[in-house]
C-alpha cells in the first residue's frame, strides 16, 4: 500500500437532529479523524453550538490541520445562505441562528481565516454523490435522502445548484395530494407525509401491520415486506407512488438525467425500488421524461461528510 | 420621435396549435413585418412545414432581412433540442419532425447560413418576459401560460434555463393529485388537468353553471365569476388552488424569487389572482418558499415571438 500525498484537506461538519460528525476530507473524498457526537437536541442554542466546537476542536487537534483549506457545513434544514443562519426543524434552540458566524469564530478556524460553506443536508448529499458517488458525471440529477424525512439536492448543468437560500431541491416538502393531510411545514399533501420511513411505518402499523419484536420503524417494514406480508408491501407500495410523483415531477420541471435514491429506507432495496420503477412508468409519462436513470446512493452515512467537504472544492 | 438605428436583427417563430407567427426582433425586443397564418393543424407534416416557410419567405423578402444575425423558434412542445426535432401534441403530422434543419434549408436562411435556436413555447414566453416583461431583473422566475393548457419556462441564476431536452419547466404536467383524473399524457392528476382554462369551463359547466350567450369557454366563466356567481368563482378557486401547489413545488425545488403569470385564463384578473394569492398563502409554507413576487405577464400574445428572438442574443 503506498500513502498518497494529503494534497488539500477540508474539515467538514455534518449537522443533523441526532447526531453531529465530522472529519477532515481529502481531495478523493476520503474521511479521515472521523468524530461524532450526539445532538443536544432539546438544549439550549448554545449548548448544540458548544458539541460543534467540540467536534472542531477534535479536528484542529490533529497533525492534518494546517493542510485544511475550508470548513463545509451540511446542515438539517431550513438554512439560510444569504444570512449564514440555520433553523433546523429538529434542533427548537436553533431558529435563525448565526452558524457560518459562529463556526468562522472557532479558534482554530478564526486563527487560519478558514473560509466557511454552507448548505443543507440534501444539498450536501447530493453534492456528495456528484463528486465521489453514483451521480458522478450526471449533467442533471436529484439525489434523495429517503428516512426519518425525505430531503434532496439538485446537480444542474453539471453542478450542485444549492439556490440562493440554500434549501433547493427539498422534494420532500412539494405537495403531492392537494386535498392531503396538513403538514408540520404549514402546508398539505407533502411527499414527505406519505414516503419518509414514519410515514411508512404510520401506514402500516394503521393497516393493521404488527411488528415481531420492539422495532416498529420503516426498517421492520420492510423486512416483513421481504417476506411477503401484504399490508408491509402496500405500506412501501404507496410510498413508492409518492416517490414516484415527486420525482417525475422535478424531472418534467428541469429535466433530470439521472436519480440517485439512499437513505435507511432505501436499504429496503427491491422492497422499494421495484414498485418505484413500475410507478414512475406510470407518473414520468412524457417523452423527455421517460427512462430516468434510477440508482441507489453510494455514500452510505459519511455522504453528509463527503458533501461537506464537496461544497468547498 | 426619432428613429433609433437598427442594430442587429433576429427573425423569430412562434409555433402554436392554432397559428404560425413570424416577425423581425429588434435589440429592444419590438416586432416588425409580423406576419401570422392559420396553423393546418390535421394536415400532412409537409404541409405545416409549407407554412413555415411562407412565413420564412414574407421575412425574407422584408428590406431589413439582411440584418438578421440569427433565427430563433418557439414551437408547441414537446420538443427536442438535441435532436433539433418537436413533436408538438396538437399538430400530429409532426413526430420527431426536424424542425431546425428544415428550418435552416429555407433557401434565405441557408444563403446566409443563419443559426438556428429552438425552445420549447413555455422556454420562449420565459425568455421574453426575462428579456423585457414581468421577470426582468429576477435571478430565479417562473413564467407560466395559463391558457387551454398550463405551460411554462425557467429562470436560474439569471438566465433561462431550457434544460437539456428544451422542455424544462412544464408545469402542466407535474402531478398534484396522487390518484388523480388520467391525463392525456400518459400520467395522472396533473396539475393542467385542474388550472387550464379548459378545466375551469369544463368543471364550472359539471357544476351547473350555464353560459348567458354561446361562450362556454372560461372567458365566460370569469365573467360569471367577476359578477359574483359561486359556481363559477368555485372553478377558479379549484385552478387557482392547483396553480399555488404547482408554484410552491416549483419554488420549494429550485428557490424561486419571482412567478410571471400570462396567458387567456390570467386576464381574468382578480379572480383568478385573489385565489391564487390566498392558495400560495398555504401551499408556500416553509421559510425559503414564503413571499413569493407574483406577478402577471407583460408581453402578452407577442411574447412567443419576443422569446424566440431572445433565444438568439
Amino acid at each position: 500500500m503506498t500513502l498518497t500525498p494529503a494534497g488539500p484537506l477540508f474539515a467538514a461538519v455534518d449537522i443533523g437532529g441526532t447526531k453531529i460528525a465530522g472529519a477532515l476530507v481529502d481531495g478523493a473524498g476520503r474521511l479521515r479523524h472521523r468524530r461524532q457526537l450526539p445532538t443536544p437536541a432539546r438544549a439550549a442554542g448554545t449548548d448544540v453550538l458548544a458539541v460543534v466546537h467540540q467536534v472542531l476542536d477534535h479536528l484542529a487537534a490533529t497533525a492534518d490541520w494546517p493542510a485544511v483549506k475550508a470548513l463545509g457545513i451540511g446542515s438539517a434544514g431550513p438554512v439560510d445562505l444569504v444570512g449564514g443562519t440555520v433553523s433546523p426543524v429538529n434542533i427548537p434552540g436553533w431558529r435563525d441562528f448565526p452558524l457560518v458566524a459562529e463556526a468562522a469564530a472557532h479558534p482554530a478556524v478564526a486563527a487560519r481565516a478558514l473560509p466557511v460553506r454552507l448548505a443543507g443536508d440534501g444539498v450536501a448529499m447530493a453534492a456528495a454523490e456528484h463528486w465521489r458517488g453514483a451521480a458522478r458525471g450526471a449533467a442533471d440529477a436529484l439525489c434523495l435522502v429517503v428516512s426519518t424525512g425525505v430531503g434532496a439536492g439538485l446537480v444542474l448543468d453539471g453542478a450542485v445548484r444549492p439556490g440562493r437560500s440554500g434549501n433547493a431541491g427539498h422534494l420532500g416538502h412539494i405537495t403531492v395530494e392537494l386535498d392531503g393531510e396538513p403538514c408540520p411545514c404549514g402546508s398539505r399533501g407533502c411527499l414527505e407525509g406519505i414516503a419518509s420511513g414514519t410515514a411508512i411505518a404510520r401506514r402500516a402499523l394503521a393497516a393493521g401491520w404488527r411488528p415481531d419484536g420492539a422495532d416498529r420503524s420503516a426498517r421492520a417494514v420492510a423486512a416483513a415486506a421481504a417476506g411477503g406480508d401484504p399490508v408491509a408491501l402496500a405500506a412501501f407500495d404507496r410510498a413508492a407512488q409518492a416517490l414516484a410523483a415527486g420525482i417525475a415531477a422535478t424531472a418534467t420541471l428541469v429535466d433530470l438525467g439521472r436519480v440517485v435514491v439512499g437513505g435507511g429506507v432505501a436499504e429496503a432495496g427491491d422492497v422499494l425500488f421495484a414498485p418505484l420503477a413500475r410507478h414512475l412508468d406510470r407518473y414520468a409519462a412524457l417523452p423527455y421524461v421517460r427512462g430516468l436513470d434510477v440508482r441507489r446512493a453510494e455514500l452510505g452515512t459519511d455522504a453528509g461528510l463527503i458533501g461537506a467537504a464537496a461544497l468547498c472544492r
